[in-house]
């Protein structure tokens, strides 16, 4: 095991930790207190790693995300790695409701229910996500976590008096499929099923933080090419 | 206060804090214990709350990009929100040489510098994003953060041996140019040079977090149409 912690760079107690959780497995015993680790076992602490400590998800989230890997088809991991991203997601259920304010929550009434992908009914903004992809003829279940997730955040648009973002929602989708399509891609690239399982995981729980420095970039190209565009413009010399 | 407290639904402590900070203005007073608070107030508040309870800004951060908003023009408000977005980024700083484990790091050299957009030296992710983005014709600032935060989770990918990614990265940032239009599409419905700021600010900080719930669905989606279009393709009956 000593071995193991140099080669992968984790700790012992670290590791302890992954195999008592049912993270990493057993090494094979080849005396009663020796036991032997291989690559997989690197490849396996890496992998978990990455999850946790650049993908941010939780041990139980890795867990659950791995024996899909370990288990189950491509759909079923893509289906756990979702749900392991709702865990994380940024934006807490009823935060909205706590930015409309007095106005949408009367004094005296009960508080919105906490820890919430089990909310009683869609807010506002999961309703209007929820019309538009009924109108789209997208292959998207009901219980797509994403959904929940999106609508929070144009809750808080709306709570906050835009809608204009609404109007945007064809937009941002069509540049969603295009970034899935990349995601899919990827997977053109790896050799072997469980590899490209792998990869089609580590792509999704890490490509939003990968998307978010991208558009970061984007936003400033895009804000100098219309800063160029409006000099052109007589009367609008000054941006 | 109270009667602020109760239009915002914020509690008169958050608010007291908020007002020490430099977040929101004192009232106007009206007597020596007495001050007065308007729409202004409210709007303010339920911006702060959007930027700390959704965004998952520092108070810090938040009185930065407010300060901006307050003084500065529209490229200084994106660069200061894009910086305060670097402070949350949800991949630490040197967590790929981690990954990379002591193969990159051999036994006995100093620790990975923590804390890190001051990091010494571009990691590899970085540098191919950068050969990357100067081939382009990109405008973008060599100071952008997003720079740093693709750059540490391409790293990772790296350090995982997923070299593909890099191929993919033209497709991405298409893609991320076509969020940024749209991004930038919205402030068309805003009316009011401020109220226009404080739209794209807010569409920058929570627009991370709707796009991810929309990856999830587009996923979902492509998934979907490929299985279909394999069960077309014989020889592939089963995906």
């Amino acid at each position: 095991m000593s071995e193991l912690s140099g080669r992968s760079g984790v700790a012992i107690p670290t590791i302890k930790f992954y195999v008592r959780e049912g993270l990493l497995a057993h090494g094979v015993l080849t005396s009663p207190n020796q036991a032997q680790y291989d690559d997989s076992h690197v490849e396996r602490l890496r992998l978990i790693r990455a999850l946790v400590e650049v993908g941010g998800l939780s041990v139980a989230s890795v867990r659950e995300v791995l024996a899909a890997m370990d288990r189950s088809g491509p759909e079923e991991v893509l289906s756990a790695t979702h749900r392991a991203m709702a865990e994380r997601a940024a934006v807490p259920a009823g935060s909205a409701a706590a930015l409309r304010g007095s106005a949408a929550a009367p004094a005296g009434t009960a508080p919105a229910p906490k820890g919430g992908a089990t909310a009683a009914e869609p807010s506002a903004g999961e309703s209007e996500l929820r019309a538009f992809l009924e109108g789209g003829g997208y292959t998207i279940r009901a219980d797509n976590p994403g959904i929940a997730q999106a609508g929070r955040v144009l809750d808080a648009y709306l709570a906050l008096g835009h809608d204009e973002l609404v109007e945007l929602l064809p937009e941002y989708l069509i540049a969603a499929i295009a970034v899935a399509q990349a995601d899919r891609a990827v997977l053109d690239f790896v050799d072997g099923r469980q590899a490209r399982v792998a990869a089609g995981m580590l792509g999704t729980v890490l490509g939003d933080a990968l998307f978010a420095g991208l558009r970061q970039l984007a936003q400033e190209h895009v804000a100098e090419q219309h800063r160029r565009d409006s000099r052109r413009t007589p009367g609008e010399g000054r941006a």
